[in-house]
């Protein structure tokens, strides 16, 4: 094992890398906590946090090393800690990375009742030369877009909005969504890590879609001048999404600056490799491509 | 520059180290922060938090590498995460710290008015040879005391109790303490980093005294079998402490279990180091030594 415990600090042997590059990066899991608190459930908010964190850094092509959780609440539920952890801890074995350390704060008079925040912290590394960078990414590269699992850890004070705040809302059972709207808005968070390292090698560019839909996200990976063009009816958007859309009334726009609205991760690759990458990854769908930017949009969903 | 901003991650290229051990740790202000809020004052939080976690690592004779910070609020005031950055990024400039990157969240139904929490993240490196371990202690080394500057970050909850939660508390100005019982409360928790880093290859340990006193904190860096023995006497209790324990009619025992009571750090040394420690460290007061352990206690001060 090369993770041990410290005296203050948690260790990490790091072996085996020639230029090691080590990405870095913190989230917590926003108002889905209210979710979880409202259901009573809290073995999941520690799956979306640390995949959440997972596929960040692997934006860069990292591998996850090690994770710290930090977890406030007004007073300390030993049972509810725990059910945090383990939901972290699974999260953690799926990618062989280390829970490594923590810190639980007691925090009277900030946190009431039922509340509590999480926040994680990942560290993964990287080879230098084999960082994902924007450079290799042309006009006339393939987009393929991965399924999310719902709406991850983003647009939940939207979605409280739509549907209220009381628990009760949270037990209907709307029968497009096959299972009730608690048990579809707290649907884990999706790790794309195992799906996606297999092929990684053929990977230009991985684009996570969190806060700011496609937008916000998949301009970070293009280089200058570049524009991604999707094509809306290459994917499924989940009932959950159309649900909110048609119950709160919102246009196509904000939905979509506010949701992944069913892709999660978005893969950049030569045309060549695409039928590869679908090979290992049946999921995956050919959605757009990489064109040259033309007026201000760098995203072009049509 | 090392540091550098990934799309989704934070980067950091490990260079010169023939075998690095990543040291982490996390880390909140706790209640702290309710007395900066009382005061309107935040850019001395996130000093606070950046030097909790260098001390911590440093236990392990890591210097930092790189920082993340988490901060969740009701409603973003960017005036106010201005002001707490501000400090972070002080505090990690002092000790050559890259300030990497952060979340910052905003969670309504979470926070409520002025509150908000903070959580930071640290890695640091050590090469493995150099670690800091209990290996080398032994019964007869001596135990220096490097004087806190207040509080740090712990015992604020109790703090709170004793002088009442109105903000026109803090306004009190006490005569010992020379300023205003809220600045007295606020004042930074201090980082031994620079000061220590000089003569880390003459120190066998390093305790962070931080929530759970002495008796919390030296035990975790002594081999089985050792206590340490403090001479009470040695070193000034600084009069905020005394001003809380009058107030609260709080026993010494408990003062001792949830302050620091005036040592923010302790260095364990060989007997015949200890006057060259105290040569570049003239603030460090010989206040002890490891002796045999008989019995269950493993801190005695007398």
């Amino acid at each position: 094992m090369l993770a041990d415990t410290g005296f203050f600090g948690s260790l990490f042997e790091l072996k085996g890398y020639d230029q090691p590059v080590l990405v870095s990066s913190t989230d917590g899991v926003g108002t889905k906590l209210k979710i979880a608190s409202a259901l009573g459930k809290h073995d999941t908010v520690g799956i979306d946090l640390v995949n959440h964190c997972v596929n960040d850094i692997f934006t860069c092509g990292a591998e996850p090393l090690f994770f710290l959780d930090y977890i406030a609440m007004g007073r300390l539920d030993p049972a509810k800690v725990e059910s945090i952890v383990s939901g972290m801890a699974a999260a953690c074995r799926e990618v062989n990375c280390a829970l490594i350390g923590g810190e639980t704060a007691e925090m009277p008079g900030i946190y009431s009742g039922e509340d509590y925040d999480l926040a994680g912290f990942i560290v993964g590394v990287v080879e230098k030369g084999r960082r994902l960078d924007q450079q290799q990414i042309k006009a006339g590269d393939t987009i393929l877009a991965l399924p999310s699992s719902g709406l991850h850890t983003n647009g939940y004070s939207l979605a409280r909005k739509v549907f209220g705040e009381e628990p009760s809302a949270l037990k209907a059972f709307p029968p497009e969504l096959g299972r009730s709207l608690g048990e579809a808005l707290l649907e884990p968070h999706r790790c794309y890590y195992n799906l996606v390292r297999p092929v990684l090698k053929l990977v230009k560019g991985l684009a996570h879609i969190t806060g700011g839909g496609f937008e916000g996200n998949i301009p970070r990976v293009l280089p200058p001048g570049l524009a991604a063009r999707l094509d809306r009816s290459s994917w499924d958007v989940p009932p959950i999404f159309t649900l909110i859309q048609e119950k709160g009334g919102i246009a196509d726009a904000e939905m979509y600056r506010v949701f992944n609205m069913g892709v999660g991760m978005v893969i950049i690759c030569s045309p060549q490799d695409a039928a590869q990458i679908m090979k290992s990854i049946p999921e995956a769908q050919q959605s757009g491509r990489v064109v040259e930017q033309q007026g201000a949009q760098r995203v072009i969903i049509s």
